[in-house]
């Protein structure tokens, strides 16, 4: 079964197309699993048991680990392993570099790792990306139209001849380097009076869409003017779900939001 | 003193803009080195005890130390440590992300690992920047024109309705966020038919200048398009000098060559 494939069967199965963003700071996990030998990767272990049934992705965010230094990278390491095989595991990375350099982060999160996607970054071009999508059994996940406030600095400006934005073009170029098997890009779920205009351009290929819940997408309207015929989606939810309590109850906070989320995910598939 | 006076004196005593690419690759380097228990780091100290005089910089690539797992963040830590006060110290991450994100990654650079400047990619805007900018004493080197093949996929897109290039309005517009102070542009050296261009946009900016030998840039006509009245540039080599030789003398070598090239930086100096 191909992956994409795999990944439309899992959201047909669960009803879900939720990822959970697993940026986890050291600074905010409850002071109780201070008694493990490594908190983050506890509290990273209780989200993922307590979350499981309720979504088909997660999305662990390199920063909040490489600033736990080397025993950071052990943790993601560990975290990875842990997820198991039946989630996608997507290294939020937003990486970008020439040739030889892509090539080095392609095998460390593809191979070492253990990740089945990556986060990359386009205004490198072609080559940047290549390296990636020769992992024909991975997804390499582009930066479209991004959910934060700097999106217009540079995403909206307007290419001639044509006076179309810059994220139209990047996301038209970039499809045509990789399938919809392999390939994903991500739209912010606080853009979504553009995802029409996304969707005429890539209508087959997922979306990786963060920005529902802290940064204020809604997923009601981003289902309507997002979705494909197979969902085409990965929502992801991070500090509202991760965060939702910060005492001895963090798991089943996470997990009756994830599960929230997901009835909601639910009701939109079903009218759909 | 400040760090751009401190740049400037520094490459005024060595009379070279010379940054060493620390793109140490663990299956280059040479095989005797393997005695020693971690033969990246002994292959760096060597690169740098042997170059140390004729540059002013020194850029580690993040890819080559992920590639190594939590003992690379250690080699890296370990490589930056051993660099020292006096050279610049650049971390060449390409990050950029979300604000609360790129808060993570400045404190891991600039703090925990003590960079004094890090490489960003431009795409998401002003807030994936500015908590790079808020650190008034360390460096954020913006990508602008990149070296690559794939520059022209999007770099040189043209914008309405002046029909100037991306990479001018990003390189315009990021200039705007900070000062000559602590703002440097990546721009490629094979791409001087543009340098001027970049010249009339930022005239007193740092240009960080890699693509000199492996990729095929040359270093005269790099400097005379590109230099200000302080120089302005800091050329980059990684592969021409730390692979000059594979054996035994790869450090009396990786001398050499790093000596050649700060020779034909004096030379230019001078004739300035």
């Amino acid at each position: 079964m191909s992956q994409l494939q795999y990944l439309v069967e899992h959201i047909q199965e669960k009803q879900s197309f939720l990822c959970v963003g697993l940026d986890t700071d050291p600074t905010k996990i409850p002071t109780h699993l201070n008694d493990f030998s490594q908190p983050v990767l506890e509290f990273n272990k209780q989200i993922i048991d307590a979350t499981r049934a309720f979504c088909v992705a997660y999305k662990p965010n390199l920063a909040f680990y490489e600033s736990m230094g080397s025993e950071g990278w052990d943790i993601l390491k560990s975290t990875v392993d842990y997820i198991g095989p039946h989630h996608l595991k997507i290294a939020d990375a937003k990486r970008g570099d020439i040739g030889n350099t892509a090539d080095q982060y392609a095998k460390t999160f593809f191979k070492d790792l253990g990740f089945d996607a990556i986060t990359i970054a386009p205004y490198m071009g072609r080559d940047s990306i290549q390296p990636f999508l020769e992992y024909k059994d991975k997804w390499t996940i582009v930066l479209g139209l991004t959910s934060n406030p700097g999106f217009e600095d540079f995403q909206l400006r307007k290419i001639s001849p044509n006076d179309r934005y810059l994220f139209e073009e990047v996301i038209e170029t970039v499809a045509q380097w990789g399938t919809a098997g392999q390939l994903m890009f991500v739209v912010g779920a606080t853009r979504t009076e553009y995802l029409q205009r996304i969707r005429s351009i890539i209508p087959e290929h997922f979306l990786l869409v963060p920005g529902v819940g802290s940064q204020g997408g809604d997923l009601k309207e981003t289902f309507q003017k997002g979705a494909n015929d197979h969902v085409g989606l990965l929502i992801n939810s991070s500090r509202g779900i991760i965060y939702a309590a910060s005492d001895e109850s963090f798991a089943d906070a996470a997990a009756l939001e994830a599960s929230r989320l997901n009835d909601e995910m639910k009701k939109l598939i079903i009218q759909w």
